[in-house]
């Protein structure tokens, strides 16, 4: 069955252009192949959007987000606000306004381990072999967004850590969908044990696993999840968790995949999802043409899979991906000292090759 | 320069009565080798406490506890309260009763990596071998004991992440002093970014590291730190943190390890230190002689460094274990296939070949 879906696409800052240029090729000729229907448009974010407008999320980048099906991002930042704390108009609000405005709840990571980059892991690669791991991360709640408070003696300072039922539960009932459509495994990580918080997190988690029967539901504490994170990473399949929590473990995780260099993620709601890399805008290499457009590819294929639902479409793109690093090629990040000078590609060779493989 | 010393040894339940033993061995054969006076006593806490007296933590043990120098403690807990959480005196109340009674403000956890038992841990020997770290990880605040609140519907829960100067300030005092012994690093984790718990943190530590200059300080982010924490543990010297930081950090720092029977942790606050295995009861094990006595060696080993200040003495410990250890001798929990028949060897083999080595 043939779909129609209007994609946005915003580069954004740095090697953001180069890489996104190349999630979208990949799209076109899956569009293509599978006889689907994508109508692109692009718009500007960030330090480039601050130059042109003075504002890091345009009006204009507001409203063609909100009349697309998904975005597709690339990174956003750039040198100069680095070092100048004093800059008020700042690349990085885009991107928080953008979540916002798109109520965007949900941060889903892949963590998905390539046979051929299985040596790039600090962990041993028979501890890695076919770990492969969904993150649901909550983005709106948690400590992050409860009040903050100093003593007017700057000697006490708090943050709440809150959690309301529907934030739980909407997120729950994203991750146990996903679940379903995987090997049938949640795992919900909280802090039951010491925090009332997480005593509501798990009170949901358990309600709503009853809607869910055919999915087998775990429950850990974060400080053994961590830990068993490392020590057997193929025991996850989903896990679920708050924000501070989901901000500790996909950091971990993205170490145990070896490269920041491979991984997408997205963020979703009700309506819109949001598709980008995790590595970042990458000033020191931008316009050189070494990025690794691998990761831009691989969120196109999260699009594919979380807002459009074309499963095979997205497992396509995957293997394709897997083919280009079997047959030896890498960009400089993923390379090593055995790689030979042949099958080391710039990014639009990488991109090329992918392409190659999947027609 | 010889030293007296009084120390209280409370072996607690399961396997806390058979490893405690070799601990206090280990330290009467210190003593002995180095003209110092230790006098033990010994008390009860814990299943065997409420046994024998109803109380997890009886007023006789809390008086010796005060009277002594250090406390060298076994493990808590039994079988029969895993499954009946209508039991309301339980073995793990007298643990938090006596670090609460005792002011322990500070739990030190070192991770330090025999080269025997590289093999045992899921990341690579060449990741791991030399890592040596020192975890600081503050006990009395934080989100554990900040106001908790469950809104009347039930549908909003909140707990309170607090810090106050003091409480930050004083484990920071311990943990650059334990810097200055050691290779003059200390990485203060926190989440400055977003919280202002972890700014007060960060602002009391920037202060309190002008007072050691010859101390190399840096600041890290909790995701940050739970992924360079397995990339390259090697960059670690003392790592200090809040309550729950440390408690991810160090249950993920207890995998690169290797095994969770060889580690040791202190608690201490102005006064007393209490020393024990992180390790916990092991029912399933106890009584049978097979369980690992290094953990309570080595917690012995801490307690010569970090109470007495008997740097010497505590890596004489240390090198006794290593030596042990390359000899090829191991208890089931580091045993591997590889291991002969000859070379395993029970609770009591164990401990003996580490007394051989010391003298
Ligand atoms: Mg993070
Ligand atoms: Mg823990």
């Amino acid at each position: 069955m043939s779909v129609e879906k209007k994609i946005l696409v915003i580069p954004g800052d740095g090697i953001g252009q180069e890489v996104t240029t190349w999630g979208q090729k990949v799209l076109t000729a899956i569009a293509r192949n599978y006889h689907h229907t994508f109508t692109f448009d692009e718009a500007l974010m960030g330090h480039v959007a601050i130059e042109a407008t003075g504002s890091p999320l345009p009006d204009e980048t507001l409203e063609k987000a909100r009349q697309s099906d998904a975005i597709l991002f690339g990174a956003i930042g750039h040198a100069k606000y680095d070092n100048d704390p004093t800059l008020k108009v700042r690349p990085e609000q885009g991107l928080l306004k953008i979540r916002k405005e798109l109520g965007l709840y949900a941060n889903l990571r892949p963590i998905k381990l390539f046979d051929e980059l299985l040596e790039a892991s600090s962990i041993k690669p028979e501890i890695l072999q076919g770990a492969d791991i969904l993150f649901f991360r909550e983005l709106t709640g948690d400590v992050y967004f409860g009040e903050k408070k100093r003593s007017e003696d700057r000697n006490t300072a708090s943050d709440l850590m809150i959690y309301h039922r529907y934030e739980v539960a909407r997120i729950a009932h994203k991750a146990f969908a996903a679940a379903q459509g995987r090997r049938k495994k949640l795992c919900s990580v909280d802090k039951a044990n010491v925090l009332e918080s997480s005593r509501l997190w798990r009170e949901v988690v358990l309600e709503i696993a009853k809607e869910y029967p055919d999915v087998e539901t775990e429950h850990m504490f974060i400080d053994n999840a961590a830990m068993q994170l490392i020590k057997d990473p193929k025991r996850f399949d989903v896990v679920l968790t708050a924000n501070l929590f989901g901000d500790i473990l996909t950091d971990e995780a993205s170490q145990i995949a070896g490269s920041m260099g491979m991984l997408a993620s997205a963020s979703v709601g009700d309506a819109i999802g949001f598709y980008e890399p995790i590595h970042g805008s990458a000033h020191d290499i931008a316009g050189k043409g070494i990025a690794n457009p691998l990761a831009s590819i691989l969120s196109a294929a999260l699009m594919l899979d979380i807002s459009f639902g074309l499963k095979e479409e997205s497992s396509r793109v995957i293997k394709a991906v897997e083919a280009t690093l079997r047959q030896g090629y890498r960009t400089m990040d993923i390379a090593n000292k055995h790689t030979p000078n042949d099958f080391f590609l710039s990014t639009d060779q990488m991109g090329t090759k992918v392409l190659e493989n999947l027609s």
